[in-house]
């Protein structure tokens, strides 16, 4: 990252290893500023980032250099990871159908040296050119591709905002009186401007990929970007905007097949259900806040359609919402399914992420199927206008856990229960959650992971 | 479009209409230089575009408005499609799921006012902030948004290489020696060079959507970019390379299903199929060209796996490959489907590519899927590596139509007969096709268009 102070460093790298970590990726963030807390303490005044003052400037770089030592460390443990047989991601967006053993939770694919797939975000204002060329020769020596997001921003009113909702909060600012912060912060940000240098295409011998970002994607130039995963990164943050927004989500109301305890089809809704669709308008009238406006998405398949019947809202059915495609599983009964391939049922509770119904879908083939959909949530800029996802159960646990933060192993166990509306607004640093319920019964069709350790999240 | 000339704006016009007629969408392109000829004849010495000419000059901004009215009212035909009760997809990625009568065979989806989701391209210099001032304004009074694309180029290389390839074979120089054309096409840019003004950011009240690509695709400036199709554009912008490159495709050896007449499913080789396979790496090693290194794609069926065993080369196996799903049809024969689902069987014979498959696909579907798959085929950029696709039926018919430039409506019907292998060598203005096949027999599994009429092209 490369930027003043309050341009949104930190929240741009955690959106895109968020995104990227949902998708798979092994991603990871080394924030200099909590490594400096960590060594010289939270509260320093400003004058500490005065880089005309010798000894705190040694200090910082010395912190700086720390960090960038542990992630090019973490790139090596990505080198060193045993080779598993599983096909690597690598710079592709294909993914590997053989599952394989999970060093943690948040990093599923990518394997090989220097860690192809995965992906470190070096959070620092990496504010010189003699900075930045440092990195780069570092990282190229250790086998690591670099690219610099430098966010921009002239628009005072962007920036005290940001200052106010962020800064304020950290624990450089704990106790201290808001205006006196904002003060402070004001004078950091002027330390770091008297140097700043902003990327040009001529460093790094010019061979320096790149994506600036002004003002909060006015305009974004892109250089030199190779490859899948930085020309991904360019289109997230090309969609990437801070317009308030909630989102809603139900899933369909309870279905025949619900009642009947059978996966997949295409059935009607039960009775239940269709008394859920008839109350859905009046529990989510109840409960817009400032949005004015709604698009309903349903997925193809009758039981959302059905449950968004009585809404007087525009109507969009999307094919990439249909439920996971349970294959040769599809309209059987767990009890069928583990009666017939017992072996299939136990691999699932091995690996509920990975797990592919023998002619149809894993949870990991959903995540995929599902980036467009995140792709325009996020990339929903209308103010006081909200989408509601009438969805299904797996394709709502997995829009959910990118939003929560969820890992890929606990995503096939969150508890997406029947006739709920749950409402998510997302925030600079994590994500309001409100949950509506109507008293209308319904079967439940969560079933829980056979790990009790991990199951504390998957409330 | 914007840029002088020799620029490769006709190039890229062409790739994003393909692109989104591909994708559904209504796209048409109108060029200026067509009109021009048309209004006065093809060879027009340099000083014809001498800007300081008067004559010459109101000539050549009547052929340049006339085009531009033609295009808002082509604009305004889109608005006046009658409603047909599908949904829009105007400005999101999501697909209409009623077919509806089509107007024309290269557009599906988008109905309403002012045409949403049609896509017009302006290909013209429009190489002056007041002609771009002027289009804005003429496009914004009849409801139709503007997003420029320019094309800027200093690399006298690349210039002189796309006069060579593009330029020399224009009716503009048709029968004149080649030199004396290289010499006369470089004084018209020079013409163009005088008065030329690059896009700025406070053009259009500052409120200008554009992308600039520099020196194809070195350094992208995006600006003011908003809105689903705009932001899609540029992704495929940034993806967009001319690299010479070829691709191989095969379908997978006949397999079992193949041999009984069924549909779907996930069966192994046939022993033809297998022959085949054995066969395949000898076939490629005779016809690989100047590539000297290969990736292999697969799906994850078992069929095109096999096929690819013998091959010794990097494999990797794509789920978004997979065979169009036939849903409930799965494992059937087509006797079947049309004795159990017989409305279903009919109603596929009258729009296949909107036909949908209950609980299963369409080819629009279908088409939604591999677009990531285009998106990787335009990107690769590692010379001389080629990609050989092992698929099915409908996912070649489907890549195949986005390379030669098939309608929707002939897609579906595109032959990709077992046992071959279809090399194809994308040109700027063209596509080149190799096919070799080998001796080994297999049934045909191609069922003809019903309407012989549209059958002349889908050989």
């Amino acid at each position: 990252m490369v930027g003043l102070p309050a341009r949104g460093k930190t929240y741009v790298a955690r959106k895109i290893a968020r995104y990227l970590a949902w998708l798979g990726h092994h991603s990871r963030i080394f924030n200099v500023g909590n490594y400096r807390r960590n060594a010289v303490g939270a509260v320093q005044m400003h004058d500490f980032f005065d880089p005309t003052h010798p000894e705190n400037a040694a200090l910082r770089k010395e912190v700086a250099d720390r960090a960038l030592e542990d992630m090019l460390q973490w790139f090596e443990r990505a080198g060193d990871s045993p080779a598993t047989g599983a096909v690597m991601t690598k710079d592709s967006p294909i993914t590997p159908i053989t599952p394989r053993p999970r060093s943690d939770s948040l990093s599923l694919s990518g394997v090989g040296k220097a860690g192809p797939g995965w992906v470190a975000l070096y959070d620092a204002t990496n504010s010189t050119t003699e900075r930045r060329q440092n990195i780069y020769d570092k990282c190229l020596e250790r086998g690591v591709q670099v690219m610099f997001v430098e966010s921009v921003c002239d628009r005072e009113d962007i920036i005290v905002a940001n200052i106010k909702e962020v800064k304020l909060s950290s624990p450089d600012y704990a106790g201290m009186d808001a205006d006196a912060a904002v003060e402070d912060f004001s004078r950091r940000i002027s330390q770091y401007a008297k140097y700043y240098e902003t990327l040009t295409p001529t460093e790094c011998q010019g061979e320096i990929p790149f994506v600036k970002v002004v003002n909060v994607g006015d305009q974004i130039i892109v250089n030199k970007v190779k490859g899948y995963l930085q020309s991904r990164i360019v289109y997230f943050l090309m969609n990437l905007n801070i317009t308030p927004k909630s989102f809603f989500f139900t899933r369909h109301g309870e279905s025949m097949f619900n009642v009947q305890g059978k996966i997949g089809g295409d059935a009607n809704l039960s009775p239940q259900g269709h008394t859920f669709a008839t109350k859905l308008p009046e529990l989510l009238a109840a409960n817009l806040g400032p949005e004015t406006r709604l698009t309903v998405w349903t997925s193809t398949l009758k039981r959302t359609m059905q449950t968004a019947a009585y809404l007087a809202w525009p109507q969009l059915q999307w094919k990439q919402l249909d439920e996971l495609d349970s294959g040769f599983c599809d309209q059987l009964t767990y009890e069928e399914i583990e009666e017939k391939f017992p072996a299939d049922f136990s691999e699932r509770d091995q690996d509920k992420f990975n797990y592919r119904y023998h002619g149809g879908e894993s949870y990991r083939d959903l995540v995929q199927r599902l980036e467009p959909v995140i792709m325009e949530l996020e990339r929903h800029h209308e103010p006081n206008h909200a989408i509601l996802i009438v969805g299904h159960q797996a394709v709502l646990r997995a829009i959910y856990a990118y939003f929560l933060n969820y890992s890929l192993e606990e995503l096939p166990y969150v508890k997406i229960p029947l006739h709920a509306v749950v409402k998510l607004t997302p925030k600079a640093y994590g994500c309001m959650e409100e949950r509506y319920t109507v008293d209308v019964p319904a079967v439940d069709t969560h079933r829980s992971m056979p790990h009790p350790a991990l199951n504390s999240r998957a409330k």
